[in-house]
């Protein structure tokens, strides 16, 4: 059986990207496995860690309903998430990697985030980019 | 019925696009847009305009080929390929746009196109990003 990977981080762009990858391993009849990245160190404490199991246990009660085959990793080990996300994808020889992007604010430019711009570059599978909703 | 936006250039990363493209419609069951944009002016002379010609003709014959609705649109007027291929997405509403990125070179650092990051930034749906075959 084939594997998405998603990176989920608790914000609208993590959110829709999440979201995205349960649709797509629906359609696609593929497992999914959620990533979930911190570089951790001194700004990673414990309210911090408590806080995103919180979020994580949220995710996979959520996964649990939809009835995909699924599985959620928390990485804390001073890799960059794209870094992360990468490895995770090459392990599980995936078949997709589902990312969420920020929208473009009206005001100002805005470039693509480094850990977008990494995993758009270093992954060898396709990578499906989507948007937080308006 | 939905439609599929893919950008097409006659390079390895323009194939790989507009066969992942075709995969997505037959898989959602979409239509497909094949956008060919060049700038145009002094740099795009009668025998680009040709060979341009006939490359797409090749693509045409090969989609009739696989009895998938598609459409080819070649634009030359004075856009950059980004703002010609965000326009079409929006004009037909697309569900999706694919687009090829030219693979990571062993040696050196690769940074991300910049009409690659113009349409994964100004695009409203979800962008699939394919790399050429190695």
């Amino acid at each position: 059986m084939g594997t998405i990977v998603v990176g989920y981080v608790p914000k609208p762009e993590g959110k829709a990207a999440l979201r995205r990858a349960v649709e797509e391993a629906r359609l696609r009849k593929l497992r999914l496995v959620v990533v979930n990245s911190h570089r951790g160190g001194r700004e990673f404490d414990r309210d911090d860690a408590l806080e995103s199991e919180t979020q994580l246990d949220e995710v996979k009660a959520e996964l649990d309903g939809v009835g995909i085959e699924h599985e959620v990793r928390q990485l804390v080990r001073g890799f960059d998430p794209a870094e992360d996300l990468v490895d995770v994808a090459k392990e599980v020889s995936a078949e997709l990697i589902v990312i969420g992007l920020r929208r473009r604010s009206p005001v100002g430019k805005l470039i693509l985030g480094s850990n977008a711009q990494r995993v758009l570059l270093d992954a060898s599978c396709p990578v499906l980019a989507v948007k937080a909703e308006e």
